[in-house]
C-alpha cells in the first residue's frame, strides 16, 4: 500500500481548544516529532532552527557582557549533588540515575544533571585562588533532564535545552548586580527578539530555586492568559561557595567565599513564541529568530520571466535576509497555507502583471497587510517590513499583556477574577506561606512574582487581612 | 593560608615523554579541568572556545552542502537499541544505563546515547513517506556517552563532544556519494582550517562500525608517529532501513527501503591540532581556529603613548580578527612565555621605538619568524601573516607525514620497521581476518585504512605469503 503525501490540514480552533491548538501547531508546524522515549522530544530542522537563532543571539548578548561559554560533564555523582543541602532536596526526586556502566554495577550512582550548580562548583574550588581568577563569568548550551510525571513539547519535558550561567564574585554586591543584569538581559531578549513584553519580578520564598538566596523571573502572558515563567537569574550569595569550599585570596591576603548566581532560559521561550503570538492559521514568528523570514511564491510560475525574476528578487534579499523561494509545483494557495502555518513573517508573491510594472506582493504573516512594492531598493522595504512585523507583534502582546492585569483587595474579587479572568492579578500580601498555599489551594493560582516597581494598592493581605507590604502578581501558569 | 597565583611553569620535553607533555600542555593551556566524573573532562573556556570554532566552520560546510540540525533525545530505550543486530552488539557493552526515575524503577532501561543511528531511523520511519521526502540530510551537535576503561582527555573521554550526520537516500547510489562527500567534506576542512594532511580510506570489515556496510576514515599522523582516526563516514545499504522499517513510496507508486548514511567528527579533532603542531613551547594553533588570533603585548606600557597606541591598533584590528591586548601588569617575557604556551599564531609587540618609527613587531607562534611591520595597512600584513602560519603549519605536518609512511613487502621489514621507525607502514594483505588479528598481536600495530589511489607494491600478503591485491596502511594508533 503506498504512503500518501502530506497536506497541511486545518488546525483546531485557538478559543475552541487552546492545548489541542498548541498540539496541532508544534506538529503541523513541524517543529517537533515525539520520540519513543517518553517525555522526550525530537527538534525537527524547523523547531531547532528556531533554537539555533534563539542561540545565536542571546549567546552574542552574553559575550559582549563578558561571558564565555564551557562545557561541563553531562553525569553529577550522587554524593557531589549532596554537599549542598537545599539543592539535593529540590532536586533529587525528579532526577535520572545512571547505575550500570555497560554490564558493570557502578560503585557509585551518578545521576543525568537537572541543573550543574554543583559542577561548577566543584569546577570553581579548583580553578578559583586569587582576587586575579574573579569574577569567573561562565555558562554553557547544553540539554537538562527531570523526570517529569506530564509533558508537554517545549513547555515541559524530560529532556530539555537550555543555556544555564553561573558566575563566581569576589563580594555580594557583585554577585546581586550580575543577577539583576542577567534578568535585565532576559527581559531586553524577550523584547528585541522575540516581540513578547514581560513581567520582572522577583519569586517568593517557595517559588525560588532549591539552594538560591533569591530568585528573579521574567513573567510573559500567554494567549489564554496563564503565564509562562520565561527565565530565571539566582543569587546564591556564600552558601554554595561554603558547602564546597570555593575560597580566594584576596587583595588584603585574607581568604574569603566567593558570591555566586546562576541564570538560565529554554526551549519554553520557542513555548512562549507560539502561545504569544500564534493564530487560528498557525504559527506566527517573530522575524529576528525566523529560520525563514521571507518566502517568495511565484505565481503563474510557467509564463516566460517569473521564475527567473523570482529567483533574481531570491538571489538579492538571500544576502541580507533567510529567504525561502518555493519553486515547487503545489498551487500557489497551497504554498501560502504552508508558510503561514509555518509562521514566516512576510510573503512575496511575484507573478506576470507584476513583471511588467516592476513590481511584487508583500503579505504580511502578523496581520495580512498585503501591499504592492517596487522591485527597487526592495531590500530596504523588506527591512522595513521586517520591523513593522516586530513593532506590531510587540504591540499586539502589550495590549493583551497590559488589558488583563487586574486588581483586587478584597477575596472574593480575587477569587472570582481568578476564575473568570484569564490573565494577572495584583494583590496585596502579607508574606505568610499559610496564606500563598491557601490561595494556590483554593484558586490554583501561584504567585508569579513580587513586580519591580509596581506601588502598594492597599495595606491587608487579600487572603488573611492581617497587615501587609508586598504586592504580588498571581496568575494560573503553564 | 593564603592560595599562590598561578605562573606558566616548564612543561615536559616531547622528545622525553611524548605522553606527560600531552597532559601538561592540554592543563596548562588551560583547555580541560578533570572532574569529579571518572573519565569526563571539563572544557575550560580556551577548550571550548577552539570547539565552537569548530563547530562553526563545520557547520558552514554541512549547511553549504544542504544538510540541516535536528536535536534528538539523550536517551535511548534498550529495545529500540536492539533492532539491528550487529548495531546492538557493538555498543551495549560500553554504554550507560538509566534505570530510575526519580525513586521509581524504569519499567524499560534507557541507554544515554553512544551513538544516534536508532533514535534517527524511528523518527525517519514516522517522518518518510514518499520520494518527495527525500534525501533527508540531518545532522546533530551533541555529545556521547561510551563507557571507557581507560581515558585521556580529547583522545578518549566516557563522554565526548561531536556532531553526527544521519542521512536517509533513495537509492544505493546515492547514499554511496553522500558517504564519501562528507568524508571529502572532512578530508577538506582538516586541511583547510586545522592545517592538518589526512590519508583517505576505506577500514577492513573488522574495523567497521557496528551495522555498517562500509566505514571510510581520514587517518592522520601524530608527532610521535602514531595514527589518530580523525573522522569516519559510514555507508548503511538499507539494513537499517529494513530493521526500522524505513519505506517510501516512490515515483512509480512502489514501496521501497531507504539508504542510509552517518558520518562524526568529535573533540578528538582537537587532540589531533595539540599532536601535530604542539613543541616544547606549548601548543601551536591553526588561525583559522584560534580562539586568539592575535595578541598585543605593549613594551614598556608605562611610557607615554605606548598603551594608547596598543589599544587603537588592538580596536582596528579587532573589528576583522580575534584580538587580545594583554594590558595586565605582568613582564612581557611572562606574557610571550603565556601565549606561547597557548598556541596564539601572532604576537605583536608595541614599545617606544615602535611608535617613533610608526612600526611594531610580529613573531610567529609556528617558527619563531620576527618581523618589523609597518602599522600602516596593518591589518593585511597580519592577514598575510596568519595565512603563512596556516601555510606553514600545513607544510610540516605534510613532510613530517610523508617522510614517515615506509613501505614492507616481507614480513620481517615489517615488523622491524612497526617496531623501530615511528609512522605508517604500507603492506599488501590477502584480506585474511587471521592475517590483520596476527599482525596486531605481534606488533601492536592495527589497520588504519585501505587508502584511496594507492598502487599495489607487490602480489602477495605481507603476513602469510598468499595472493594479496589489497594494500593496507598500519601503523599503531590512538
Amino acid at each position: 500500500m503506498a504512503k500518501q503525501d502530506k497536506q497541511v490540514e486545518a488546525i483546531t480552533a485557538m478559543d475552541q481548544d487552546f492545548a489541542q491548538w498548541y498540539t496541532d501547531v508544534v506538529l503541523k508546524a513541524e517543529l517537533i516529532d515525539y520520540s519513543s522515549v517518553k517525555g522526550c522530544m525530537i527538534l525537527r530542522p524547523y523547531g531547532y532552527a528556531i533554537w539555533e537563532n534563539i542561540m545565536h543571539n542571546l549567546d552574542r548578548m552574553f559575550k559582549k557582557t563578558g561571558h564565555e561559554n564551557v562545557a561541563m560533564p553531562m553525569f553529577i555523582p550522587e554524593s557531589l549533588l549532596q554537599k549542598e543541602k537545599d539543592h539535593v532536596e529540590g532536586f533529587a526526586p525528579e532526577v535520572a540515575w545512571v547505575t550500570h556502566g555497560g554490564s558493570d554495577k557502578l560503585t557509585e550512582r551518578l545521576c543525568v544533571r537537572p541543573t550543574s550548580e554543583t559542577l561548577f562548583c566543584d569546577h570553581y574550588a579548583n580553578v578559583i585562588q586569587s582576587w586575579r581568577d574573579l569574577p569567573k563569568l561562565y555558562n554553557q548550551w547544553v540539554s537538562v533532564v527531570r523526570w517529569e510525571k506530564t509533558t508537554r513539547p517545549f513547555l515541559r519535558t524530560t529532556e530539555f535545552y537550555w543555556q544555564e550561567g553561573h558566575t563566581a564574585h569576589a563580594t555580594a554586591e557583585e554577585a546581586q548586580e550580575e543577577t539583576l543584569r542577567m534578568l535585565e538581559t532576559y527581559a531586553t531578549f524577550y523584547r528585541d527578539y522575540l516581540a513578547i513584553p514581560v513581567v520582572r519580578g522577583q519569586k517568593t520564598d517557595k517559588e525560588k530555586f532549591a539552594g538560591a538566596v533569591s530568585t528573579y523571573t521574567v513573567e510573559a502572558m500567554m494567549h489564554d492568559g496563564k503565564a509562562l515563567q520565561s527565565a530565571t537569574s539566582h543569587y546564591f550569595g556564600d552558601g554554595f561557595a561554603q558547602a564546597f569550599g570555593i575560597q580566594f585570596t584576596d587583595k588584603n591576603n585574607k581568604l574569603s567565599y566567593v558570591h555566586q548566581t546562576s541564570w538560565g532560559l529554554s526551549t519554553r521561550s520557542i513555548g512562549a513564541i507560539i502561545m504569544v503570538h500564534g493564530d487560528d492559521n498557525g504559527l506566527v514568528l517573530p522575524p529576528r529568530i525566523a529560520p525563514i523570514q521571507v518566502v517568495i511564491v511565484p505565481i503563474a510560475a510557467h509564463k516566460p520571466g517569473v521564475l527567473d525574476k523570482a529567483r533574481e528578487v531570491a538571489a538579492t534579499l538571500g544576502e541580507q535576509f533567510r529567504v525561502k523561494l518555493d519553486e515547487s509545483d503545489k498551487m500557489p494557495g497551497w504554498k501560502f497555507a504552508e508558510y503561514e502555518m509555518k509562521g514566516v513573517p512576510l510573503r512575496l508573491e511575484i507573478g506576470p502583471r507584476d513583471l511588467e510594472n516592476n513590481q511584487c506582493v508583500a503579505v504580511r504573516r502578523d496581520n495580512g497587510e498585503k501591499t504592492v512594492v517596487s522591485l527597487d531598493q526592495l531590500d530596504k522595504t523588506v527591512a522595513q517590513l521586517l520591523d513593522a512585523v516586530h513593532a506590531g507583534l510587540y504591540a499586539k502582546a502589550e495590549q493583551s499583556l497590559n488589558s488583563r492585569i487586574y486588581d483586587a483587595t478584597d477575596w472574593d474579587t480575587f477569587t472570582q477574577l481568578i476564575a473568570e479572568k484569564p490573565g494577572f492579578v495584583r494583590a496585596m500580601w502579607c508574606g505568610d506561606l499559610d496564606c500563598e498555599l491557601k490561595i494556590k489551594e483554593q484558586t490554583t493560582a501561584t504567585s508569579r512574582c513580587l513586580p519591580f516597581g509596581h506601588e502598594a494598592i492597599g495595606e491587608t493581605c487579600v487572603c488573611c487581612g492581617k497587615p501587609a507590604d508586598q504586592l504580588v502578581i498571581w496568575g494560573k501558569a503553564y
